[in-house]
């Protein structure tokens, strides 16, 4: 479905190469101050033009186009558009009889009895979570000052050693390759007793909203995976004040899918980007036979650069609609 | 919210020592033959009495009360409960003065203004996974005899070795202490095509209910997080045939979303069971110190044990409905 | 579907004939005093045994099952069941080959592809409503003693003089048939600002409850179908002071489908009971041919009699909604 | 909420005198040859430029945004976007300390704590059903070209010989008034089978829709109100072959909440237009005086001119959700 939320319920809509890429948002009381240069602080994180990113450049200017009246949120939905500008022209005829390895061309395809548009990967590039990071701004502002978001990098291709990454990102274009990482997500002062037992754990709606985005393979909360591989006495965090801080923080602020006032600690697993430069074997249609495909156009060598603050928008999405229905 | 689904839509409630513990559900089409029966294998499997088990033990006997006739579902909402016999009366009060370290006790109290069920977790308690596990057999009859499970423990306390499983188990037993443990879940026989973007991924929605299973901390599909540390040539699935097969599975199956015919594969992490025998030091309300606490009762020392078909039941229970959406 | 309600979430299932019909609720705040004595007054409103009734009478007890601890409902879903006890064994096979005009049997057999179940209708008996009386009951207490309905048949067989009803009634039965009429809910105390545009209007709200109430076929609000037949000077109703009361309430207290704090009025057309004695010319399809068809068994003469507390239960859910959702 | 629908879902944003309005629908198969022309037949039946209607006149030029490439439906979510020309600037306050009698003007101001965009109505005008008749355009092409629609006008000011009406519109708007008027959709071709018990029948899905239209304030099936004053003897429809059809169809072709296959017939009571050019008396709140109130500005005298295009649309919706769920 095209929309999430229960009470701060977002609509995205676009594809890579349309005329536009939109989102509206329904659930945003009246009375928050919003301008268009809100959301241009997120939106310079998301954009490409740091090495590691592509080359293709979007002016992204965020337009209102309902919901804000004289500077305010009105309580009607809430809605902003992104011009697609730079786009190329040209032949995408090859994504349909070659398609791309690990790319959505050929689900696409399958899913929608070829009637997809091939464009630039439509409806399923990245180019939508523009969308996502403007409702990430909104639901940071309903969250309040009192929330306060660190977002980095752990991890970039294995390596945890952030001085590392230019270096193995630059490795990597060298040799016509692409490199994943791990986004991690602090959130600090997010109230207890958020969540909605049975199914809408705190880290449900997280994770469901992280794996809407694309490239994510993994989500973890707290230890995560690690956690499967400690004792229990290791694990446990002991409650230390009758606020309910714990001495660690091992869950990562939820037990039991709710909330427990102590820091959100979440992760995602970003894949390498599937497009890579270099010559890579898979199934042409046209020919019936598994032949050499090279591709071309401008991409991310670490798209997780770019990632970070959409995993971000999306934790924040999450915990404002969790909000929101307390 | 105590429902989850679009078209195959299950609905729970209970607590561990109320009258009963159930599920409803929704989008059951008509003419499945079902029985009572065809639910104890999977509730079997969930049932505690092996090693690393509590030895509290129910008959789980699964009561159909609404939705069948003559045999077969009816097309009308299918219900299922199972009573609740072996709770041990007892004073609760403990759980709410002196809450256990990383369990809901106070996160209950705190969500629900200390007007929550106390007794063994109340809503909070693992049986309320019954209600997926009945539910999830319902979902594997709709998939199909072509869609195929197989489910196992790939690791429990940083062990991947299955021949040191009750080992690892014992040991921690004889410690007084739990250990968590990986389930991975095999799903053969899935078509391509399902998912439905933007918001409901394959991938998002079987996290979604994968994370409201009590004690997952972590979900991972294909590579997973080792994804993050691959390049994208290696983590890339080359195209073989018409159907879409590749030629390696890292992405689980799913692409963009979206399945891809190719066999799902996904992981969930357990964290070692909360309850633990040794003392632990942690906040007293009544007296607003740190003081020691031992937990007394029936404990899982490895819930990973009985989590595996529950993580299955949840990942049939999305697919089922990702099918039916399709 | 089952379940209705964004945070008041009701779910029903059950059978006229199958071992139980039951409600779950979900949204019930925690900390409200509940026992099942409190639902007896409306169920005894819902209840046969007067004039004009079935002579089939249940005990219609109400097993509290899940929700309340120690007297008050602790947050978690709140499960009420009703068994099904006065049940006649018989055979039902009339009901598949020579369905009742007016009746579900038909449909339900081409929507179930014959796999429904057929005995006393089913899922589509009004049995299932008992669900529906209990979660109004609870409803009112969410809305708080402020909050007053007055609900009353305006209507029987065309009449409006109240005191003819009876006489109507057994002029129906004694010509072994039966007669619609028209409930009129009222409510005071509901505050302005309830409704959610677009879609979710009040008005919308109440009216998806009441149509899935059996033998409902009309819902107004207000000067309803009459407004269409008055001029704009007639109809409007102007302000007359700071809180936003009206002289008149010709919109029943609903504006631009929001409520506006003056009384809510709603009105339900309640066809005559489908179920008549007398013979019926109509279908039969194992001989092919249109023959007559007795009904035997236990009928409403005026079904309405009894809808009365399930129309105010539909207006109170929809108003504990829209409530919980502001 | 601003989205309707389970499987065909519509999202829609704007305000009367903003920048756009517009719709998103989710769930359009991919596939169906569509371009903006489609949409003008539908759209010019809800234009004003007629007698009874206001001068304000749009282009209401469709502009497609999403979801269509070369000439057909790609799967991906259908934007529709039209651009507000023709608004007046002006002072918008006097709406605001004295609001119009039966306009949403108060009740948008109590909803939104005064933050709501007065303009036009703002998100209350009717302004915004333009994205309801392009919904019902692509919901029509969804059921098929064997569903037909007849929709027509059954009555105005409570008369109902059609060659009247244009004398008593031209006598309302002569006395400075307005009328009301009821509409009558007609569909055949509808299948067996639809509609979702409990909670989703056929009618509680198309009365949800038609409520949300502005004016709509009552919504009646088949006999409707009428049926109230039926006996059954009379109500009932027998069934006359073996494919469900009957004699009459008092029902409107929905028995049990589920469409048996007969011609459907709802009918929806449009209230006069609240805005009329004589004084009225009524509230002011800078004064906090009653007083009088003279409406400028460019009104409809009889609105149920243009809604009747917009009730069509609304059933059409509903109808297309009912069978994409089947």
């Amino acid at each position: 479905m095209n929309s999430w939320g229960d009470k701060f319920r977002v609509t995205i809509w676009g594809e890579s190469h349309g005329q536009q890429v939109g989102v509206s948002i329904d659930g945003v009381r009246a009375g928050i101050a919003l301008k268009e240069e809100d959301f241009l602080a997120d939106l310079g994180r998301r954009k490409a033009g740091g090495a590691g990113t592509t080359t293709r450049t979007e002016s992204d200017a965020p337009h209102i186009v309902s919901g804000v009246y004289e500077g305010h949120t009105t309580g009607a939905p809430l809605t902003i558009v992104f011009l697609n500008e730079n786009t190329r022209s040209g032949d995408y005829r090859n994504l349909v009889v070659h398609p791309r390895p690990s790319h959505a061309d050929l689900v696409a395809q399958k899913k929608w009895n070829g009637q997809n548009d091939p464009r630039g990967g439509g409806h399923f590039s990245g180019r939508l979570t523009l969308g996502l990071v403007a409702a990430g701004v909104v639901a940071k502002k309903i969250l309040g000052e009192d929330v306060r978001f660190a977002t980095r990098i752990t991890e970039i291709g294995g390596e945890k050693d952030s001085t590392k990454f230019d270096q193995i990102i630059e490795q990597a274009r060298m040799e016509q390759d692409s490199v994943g990482g791990v986004v991690e997500c602090r959130v600090d002062g997010i109230q207890a007793g958020l969540g909605e037992p049975f199914f809408d754990s705190a880290e449900s709606l997280m994770a469901h909203l992280l794996f809407s985005v694309p490239a994510v393979k993994g989500v973890e909360f707290g230890n995560g995976f690690e956690a499967a591989r400690l004792r229990g006495s290791q694990n446990n965090d002991p409650i230390i004040d009758s606020e309910g801080h714990t001495s660690t923080n091992n869950a990562g602020g939820i037990v039991g899918g709710i909330t427990n006032g102590n820091e959100i600690v979440v992760r995602a697993a970003i894949k390498p980007t599937a497009s890579i430069s270099r010559e890579q074997n898979t199934y042409n249609f046209e020919s019936g036979k598994v032949e050499p495909l090279i591709i071309k156009g401008r991409h991310d060598v670490c798209i997780t650069l770019r990632a970070a603050v959409v995993v971000e928008a999306a934790v924040a999405i999450a915990l404002a609609d969790l909000k929101l229905r307390a």
